[in-house]
């Protein structure tokens, strides 16, 4: 969406790759968290057997996963220094099967407000080294003391 | 909600129970098919500290997950047989910390069409023995040939 | 859902009403504000021509504002005195033609937080005198100075 | 999104223009389809006293009407010849006051499946001859006989 906006904090990239890094269930998947910059983020997750759904696809529930994650981080980009941040909602809709050999989450801020940062995010699918567009996804995050 | 919706298929629960059990991903996390019946399913995944986000709650990939997974279990009760079933979209408002030693999700059919079946879901930690809404739920889900 | 939550502010009917009042798109279309209670509110509206879509049933525009304000008048029940409201976003999925004499939308409070505030909502429609559920939806709404 | 589909229905925009007019509730509010092309579509709808909320801005109940119809456009653009189309689902954040004097609908196909189309749209308000954004939305639109 047009021009980079500019994150209230300027070590916002630093603080971002921080709250990331202290997320368990990230490190536990794999996810890499491969882009931060003003406003967005991106993330990738190599396949794995163990990530599959029935037709040996990625599953659903990480499609779910880095949409509301990547967006998160965006919107933690956005984030007044020392406030806190956490997901206020979010929603998927998947377009094609997540059928590849990597996975990314990339998101960028629609708008953020003082209390509430409205995000959106790609989801796609590395596929033969083509990307495929596999979810299109829409948030909000709270930012709180 | 009210009344039970009667499933097409009366073997429903055998299938979805097969389908559950083709799902790697779940089998990975360890979540649990802990009730299956006519437009409804729920599932309990126990905390591990690599399910954690920041402040070792449960991570919201996994909430989102929940909520998804056991809306598509709830829709595949009342699948057509021979048909398969994948999720169009859903929508999940965060509304408490997912601070506890159990995940649930517990969904139900609103209105199964002939190809497109919408369920609502909430999740909910077990915390010292007591069930605590964490999240509400809403999604739709695709039966095909 | 189950018991009804205590609302901060003893005045919350008049509040409620008050505001609802001083919408005029709401006087404009003739939408009635049938029920008010703590964290719940019901609005109603009769059917017109004017009012709808190619087969003559309630336009989804319609479907959608009943989901969107009969939200945001339970979310107001719970609002603290004095603090304002707005809707900052909701989801509504339909499930059966809007047709009938009457479009009800029933909506209730899933969890009142100090500034954010998550409710469901059912929409009917009346059809030779039986309610017949034709959307659900689920938003959060914005409580400010 | 970038490049644009191709139409399965050559007359589209006759087939997108009828259903419209068809469609009395949008004739009522005064709502014009303002561009109709390959997997896209906007609508425009003057600001008039009757619209306005209490602070005198667009109702969100026309904020959402502009949304889900401009998208129910865009969608039936990519509509096989002689199939129905309806609204399966939509969601919307509100990012700022829709206080304007045109309110704008901008919605573009995201993924046109042969039964289901998934489409993103931005809801803008001209205020001073500026246009400003005031909510994004995306939706999801089921082909049928």
């Amino acid at each position: 969406m047009a021009a980079s906006p500019t994150p209230p904090d300027p070590n916002f990239e630093d603080t971002v790759r921080r709250m990331f890094a202290e997320q368990n269930f990230m490190v536990f998947l794999g996810v890499r968290l491969t882009d931060v910059g003003p406003g967005r983020a991106e993330q990738r997750l190599a396949f794995r057997p163990e990530f599959a759904q029935q037709h040996d696809f990625f599953h659903g529930g990480l499609v779910g996963t880095l949409a509301d994650n990547s967006m998160g981080c965006a919107a933690a980009t956005m984030k007044p220094a020392g406030k806190q941040i956490l997901t206020a909602e979010f929603k998927v809709n998947l377009i094609r099967p997540a059928n590849g050999e990597e996975l990314i989450g990339r998101a960028e801020v629609v708008r953020a407000g003082a209390r509430l940062c409205v995000c959106r995010a790609d989801v796609l699918v590395v596929r033969q080294g083509a990307e495929i567009a596999c979810a299109v996804a829409q948030g909000s995050f709270m930012y709180f003391d």
